[in-house]
């Protein structure tokens, strides 16, 4: 069976703030040394099973113009913008009914845009796998990380141990981000997986899930779907899409349906979720430093820094993150990188758009 | 009698590195918030008792564009401009030395040009009984500070007490740097004063006294202060200066004289001497953070924080010194304020003069 891809686009990246801005979010910056972006990656390494004219990508309509510019290879027919965001259930459930018009049915690899893969080999390995289970039947398959510590800041997969046929489990449940006490018993126990957000199923047997657990969703997907590929196309998308139920596809949909399965993943996945990633995906110094551009760092350590045109020079530092841009600089304590929306917060109580 | 100032202003302000450059240094910049420099501070400051014709600047040849642009009604020829640095007693000798060739004889305020003082009617009325004592006699006279704290950075001078004429008391010894015990014992004592590096005497009293105890460097003034006046100055200076013993007027005068003399000041002095000084003589925020320019503070305290034309955002820092210019940005932990010389010797140890 045809095997296509969905790439869900449209993040703000906030977490990323100063690189990462409203007009060129996260998805669109490279944050390794090779120059490549996080979506050129994306779309790179499903290479061995997904053509690019094969691949779809769901986003804000802001980012026409960086996509075409990042991924030439991509349809332009194939990027699908979003008037608004209405969570991943409408938007994927969009993408479905689209490739089943398109292609009568196909397997959908539904992937985040922002993540990272250290094993290529492996990950493209597991994706045909997960295909596989995903032809075989009705079967919803998203992809488990096997934990390697007790992150608390993920969602996680609890599998029914033995049911995996050929690696691929049942699920028994999902669960909500866990405090650190119960992410160290998930590790323990080995029965949990890390909830990835990377789902693999026809788009018949989703949109058959969108239609049972989802009606209104599914009855304002139809004359959409319906409309692609007509010059009505983006005038119908603009008018009905923004009535769509903003609901996840965790909760609108696994949550709900029955033939869950999950494949445990073993490929170096990264979320890359905050600045703090820096240091797990990219070299370090001998101090634990994370140095990028013309930093001179003196009695430092376990720190990040990001230089921009201007040299930084760091002392006696520690914890500490510093990210250089043209028009801003952010100077921030390693425990409080997930507070970077608070200044995002002041700069629009300020009306400071220029720096959002 | 008449009265001059000698301003010494050839110092490099390294620790203000890296809004202080060599082709900049501390005292030509300004440190507080209404826009004026160090150094024109100094000579504004002693308008009630010197005039500007009778105030003499020695420097170093690189700055006298400087300080003809900030100083404009210093006349050039009260600029003198050392070929190299000689320490302090080369310095205050030759400006001795054309001081009694020009007036035959004058009370000298020798002064750092560096430092701040925020009772300047005080500072006024101090010079003056200070001048007053050291036409009075063959009197050295130096401003000691009453100390407000034990501060180890500093020297300080042991007076004698109850030998204090209308204020002005013997000086019993110098005494280095303090460890903070000591200094806690000094400031308990009372009999201790801060060593401000501010002196007054007569042209002919400091020249009698480098004749006595430094008889090498009076004979190599003699013909560079004969040649003052002359077309031949500069070639003279160049040629002789070079040669002469580099020492400190403290210690090549000061500890070895009799008649010193010492008047405690009240008068808020400062040295402003790094950057932690911002902090006591600027504004700070009700988190104890000093802030100037364009700063976004989230959940920061005590911080020292200097925008230049780009935004600033600090998120959860405690106690970091951060200072922003066109070419380098500096982000430092205020105990490590001391220690910037270390990153000035890694840049010569990479060659980037261009951000010395």
């Amino acid at each position: 069976m045809k095997l296509t891809a969905v790439i869900m686009a449209g993040g703000k990246g906030e977490r990323f703030w100063p690189k990462s801005r409203t007009s060129c979010p996260k998805q669109f910056l490279s944050l390794t040394s090779d120059g490549e972006t996080m979506i050129q990656k994306t779309v790179r390494r499903l290479g061995a099973l997904v053509a690019p004219e094969d691949v779809y990508i769901v986003t804000n309509a802001a980012y026409l113009g960086l996509i075409h510019e990042q991924l030439p290879d991509v349809p332009a027919e194939n990027v699908i913008a979003e008037p608004c965001a209405r969570n991943t259930a409408p938007c994927i459930g969009l993408a479905a009914g689209i490739i089943q018009k398109k292609y009568g049915d196909a397997v959908m690899f539904v992937l985040p845009s922002d993540h990272l893969i250290r094993s290529e080999d492996m990950y493209t390995d597991t994706l045909r796998r997960a295909a596989e289970a995903a032809e075989a039947g009705e079967n919803l398959v998203t992809l488990g990380i096997t934990p390697t510590y007790p992150e608390t800041g993920y969602g996680y997969i609890k599998y029914v141990r033995g049911s995996g046929r050929s690696g691929v489990y049942d699920v028994e449940r999902f669960v909500e981000k866990p405090d650190l006490p119960t992410a160290k018993g998930y590790l323990k126990s080995g029965g949990y997986l890390w909830n990835s957000g990377m789902f693999i199923w026809k788009a018949t047997t989703i949109l058959s899930n969108i239609r049972q657990h989802m009606p209104l969703l599914y009855e304002g997907l139809l004359p959409i779907a319906a409309a692609y590929g007509t010059a009505d196309f983006s005038d119908v998308l603009n008018e009905h899409f923004p009535d769509l139920p903003a609901e996840s596809i965790d909760f609108g949909i696994m949550e709900k349906a029955s033939h869950i399965h999950t494949i445990p993943g073993n490929f170096g996945w990264d979320d890359v979720g905050s600045w703090l990633a820096l240091q797990r995906i990219n070299e370090t110094d001998s101090e634990g430093n994370m140095l990028s551009g013309d930093v001179v760092s003196v009695d430092s350590k376990n720190c990040t820094i990001c230089a921009g045109s201007r040299m930084i020079a760091v002392l006696g530092l520690e914890d500490v993150v510093i990210v250089d841009t043209p028009d801003a600089v952010l100077v921030c304590d390693k425990n409080s990188t997930q507070d970077i929306k608070k200044v995002l917060a002041e700069l629009r109580a300020q009306g400071r758009v220029e720096l959002l």
